[in-house]
C-alpha cells in the first residue's frame, strides 16, 4: 500500500555534503517502494550558531523580525542542497520554504506558533511524483513576514505537517538510535525503548532527555500523531512515541533522566505565613527566571526554608532577585548550591505500581546518597542530590528497576 | 525637498559586520536629511562563491531552480544584517526578500528577467518612516518559485526599483570611486569621469570595464534612469551615467579599456565563397561559444583568413569546434593565439571628430606595436595587439587623447 511518510532530519544528519547525500539515499529508498515522501530539514550543522554570531557582531539585541529573516536562510540552504542530492540520484524533488508551503504562524518572531498549514502546494507536487523537501523551523505571518518557531521548531514542522497531510508515518531522524532508558554515556547497559507514551516522553524531555523538545511532543499528543525517533546513521528501528503502550502496566519505570545544569537556591528561616512565597516567586517571574522544582516544608516553628532550582545560566540573576526579596521580607539568609544534580525516574506504570518511590529512596540510601529535595508528578519522581553521586545514582536505579531487560 | 533615493551596495561594501555598520551609517546620514531610502544589497563578500562550492560538492549540474533557492539566501542574510545595523543606530528599517517586495520574473532560473515590480509594500513601509532594505539579485515567478537574475543582478534590481518607484536618485556603491578614463592600476594618471552617457558606458562595459554589467545599463538607458556609480568607502562624488553629457562634442575619446582575457583563433586559407563563415560560426553558436570580434578580409586570391576572438575560458572548446568545421570545409589549418590583448577607445564624440582612428593607429605605430586585428563600432575602436604591449598601448593612448585633463 502506498504510504505518505513525513521524515525530519536534524542538523547533525545534514552537517555536510557527504551526510546530505546519505540522507538523499535514504529518502530515495523509501521513494522507490512507491511511497509519497515529505522531508523536513533543519539547518546544516552549526549554520544557525554562525548566523547568530554574525548578528551579535552587529547588534546585542537585534530586532526579532530581522533575526528570523536571517536564521531562516539556514534551512533554505539545507532544502536546496537536499533537493539537488535527490536529483543527482535520478529522482524528482522540489524544495519549499515555510512561506512557499504556506505554514502560517502568529506574529511572535523567533518563537512563533503555527496557526495553520496550507496543504495544496505539497499535494500538487506529490501528485507530480516529486519528493517534497520542506524547510523546518520556519513559517510566515499572514503579512508574509518570515517567522521562526524557536527551539525544536523543525520537529514541530514535521509533526504539524504529518497531522495536516494525514501522513501514515512521521519519522524524526537524529544522531541517536532512539529514546534510551537512560543516557548510554552514563550507563552502558541503557536499553533503547521500543515504545513510549507521549506523557512519558514529555516528562523525560522536561526532565533533561534532549532528543526531542516537549513542544512538538505536545502537538503530537494533541493530534495523536505517532512519531518514530530513529538514527539517520543506521537501519535499526527507533523508538515509537505513541498514545498507549501495549502492556503498559507491566513496567513501573520506563526511563531515568539526569540533569546537571541546574543550581539550588535556599532562603532560610522564612516566616511561615501567607503571601511570602508569592512575594519571592513574583520577583523571579518578573525577572524572567524559569523556576523549576520548588520545595517548602510545613513548619512547626513558624519558620521554614524554601528551596528551588533554576537553570544554571540564570543562577546569577536569580540570586540577586532572591536576595532583594529576602531583604524586603526581613534580612533573610540566601544560600546557593551549584553542586547539585537532579535524578528522575519516569513511567506511566508508577500510577498503578505501589512502592516505586520507596524503591527509589531505598536504592539511593543503599549507595549512601543523601536526598536534598524530592518532587513528584503523576508519572515521575525527582530527587536532588550532590552532583558527584549523579552517575552512581543513575546506574543503581537502572539496575534496581530492571531497565536493561525488556 | 524630500527625495526618494535608491542605493545599491555591492558584496565588497558589505563583506563583513564592520563594513555593514559603515553602510548603515551612510544610509542613516541620508535618512536624517529627510529622504526616503530604498537600499538594495548584494550577498556578503564571498558568500555566493561559497554556496556554489557547496552545491558543486553535491552535484556537477544542480537543477537551476534549486540553485536559485540556494543562492538567494546570500542576499537574504545581507538585508537582515543591514536592517539590524540601522536599528542599532536608532532608525527603523525593514528587510524584504525579492519575493516579499513582489519582484516578479519569468521562469528562467539563474538568469531570470524582471517582468514587473509591485511597489505597494515598499511604499507602505516608506510611509511608516522605515528604511526599506531589498535583497538584490532575486525575484519570484508568478508561481512563487524563487529566481535569481544572473550576473549584475543586484544592479538590475536597483535600476528597476528606481524606475518603478520613480526615484529621484539611483546610486550604485562599489569599491571604486567611479568610472575612470582607464584602469588606474595601469595608468596612474587615469582620471575619474564625472559624466558618461549610457551608450559609452555600455560600450566600455562590453569592452572590459568591470564596474557595471551591460544589462543594468541597458535598462537604465531604456527607462532613462540616471545612475551615479560611486565608492562606499569615500565621500567623493562618483560618475553620473546619463543620457546626454553636457559639451559632449568637446571630447572625442572618453575612456580606454583593456581586455586580456580573450584568445584569438584563425582559420587559414578559407575558400572565399558564400556560406563558409555561416558554417563555422553556427558550429560555435551551437556549442554555446560567445564569439566576440570577427575579422575577415575580402580576398583577391579566392582564399582568405578568418580570425575571431573568444573568452579564454571557452578557448579549448572553441578550438575543437572550429577544427571540426575546418575539417568539413576542407582540411584547413586552425591557429590559436593566447598571447593577445584588446585595447579599445570609447567616446560618443568620435562620431563627430574625424581622425580619431588614425590617431590611435599612429600612436600604436610610434610605439612599434603591431596591430593584428581592428574592429570598430559607432563609438569605439578596438585593436588586438600582442599582450606584452598592452600597458604601453593604454598609457600612450591615454596621453594621446589627453584623458588626464578634464
Amino acid at each position: 500500500m502506498k504510504k505518505l511518510i513525513v521524515q525530519k532530519y536534524g542538523g547533525s544528519s545534514v552537517a555536510n555534503p557527504e551526510k546530505i547525500k546519505n540522507v538523499a539515499k535514504r529518502v530515495v529508498r523509501y521513494k522507490k517502494k512507491g511511497n509519497d515522501l515529505v522531508v523536513v530539514v533543519s539547518a546544516l550543522g552549526d549554520t544557525t550558531d554562525e548566523l547568530i554570531e554574525l548578528a551579535s557582531q552587529i547588534s546585542a539585541e537585534p530586532p526579532e523580525r530581522e533575526m528570523d529573516m536571517l536564521l531562516s536562510t539556514g534551512e533554505q540552504i539545507s532544502v536546496a542542497l537536499l533537493a539537488m542530492a535527490i536529483h543527482e540520484l535520478g529522482y524528482e524533488a522540489i524544495s519549499l520554504t515555510g512561506s512557499q508551503v504556506g505554514i502560517i504562524t502568529d506574529t511572535v518572531h523567533t518563537r512563533a506558533r503555527i496557526v495553520k498549514i496550507e496543504a495544496n502546494k505539497i499535494h500538487q507536487e506529490l501528485k507530480k511524483g516529486k519528493v517534497v523537501i520542506v524547510a523546518g523551523f520556519q513559517g510566515m505571518t499572514p503579512d508574509k513576514d518570515i517567522t521562526t518557531l524557536g527551539r525544536g521548531g523543525s520537529d514541530l514542522t514535521a509533526v504539524a505537517l504529518a497531522k495536516t497531510l494525514e501522513a501514515n508515518e512521521c519519522e524524526i531522524y537524529t544522531d541517536v538510535e532512539g529514546i534510551f532508558t537512560t543516557d548510554p554515556r552514563i550507563e552502558p547497559k541503557a536499553r533503547k525503548i521500543d515504545e513510549i507514551t507521549y506523557d512519558e516522553m514529555l516528562e523525560m524531555a522536561s526532565l533533561g532527555a534532549q532528543v526531542m523538545q516537549a513542544r512538538s511532543i505536545e502537538v503530537a499528543k494533541k493530534f495523536d500523531v505517532p512519531i518514530q525517533v530513529r538514527s539517520s546513521f543506521s537501519e535499526n528501528c527507533g523508538t515509537m512515541i505513541i498514545k498507549e503502550v501495549k502492556n503498559m502496566e507491566d513496567v513501573a519505570v520506563t526511563g531515568i533522566t539526569l540533569n546537571k545544569s541546574e543550581s539550588k537556591i535556599t532562603i532560610c528561616n522564612v516566616p511561615d505565613k501567607p503571601g511570602i512565597a508569592a512575594k519571592i516567586f513574583n520577583q523571579l517571574a518578573q525577572g524572567g527566571i524559569n523556576v523549576d522544582m520548588i520545595v517548602q516544608n510545613v513548619s512547626h516553628t513558624r519558620q521554614t526554608d524554601i528551596s528551588f532550582t533554576v537553570p544554571k545560566v540564570d543562577s546569577q540573576k536569580a540570586i540577586k532577585l532572591t536576595q532583594r526579596a529576602a531583604q524586603e521580607i526581613g534580612e533573610l539568609e540566601v544560600l546557593e548550591d551549584l553542586d547539585i544534580a537532579r535524578v528522575s525516574i519516569v513511567g506511566v506504570g508508577m500510577k498503578t505500581h505501589s512502592g516505586v518511590a520507596a524503591g527509589m529512596f531505598e536504592t539511593l540510601a543503599k549507595e549512601k546518597i543523601n536526598i536534598e529535595m524530592i518532587s513528584t508528578s503523576e508519572i515521575s519522581i525527582s530527587c536532588i542530590i550532590k552532583k558527584k553521586f549523579a552517575e552512581t545514582a543513575v546506574k543503581s536505579l537502572h539496575e534496581k528497576f530492571d531497565l536493561a531487560k525488556r
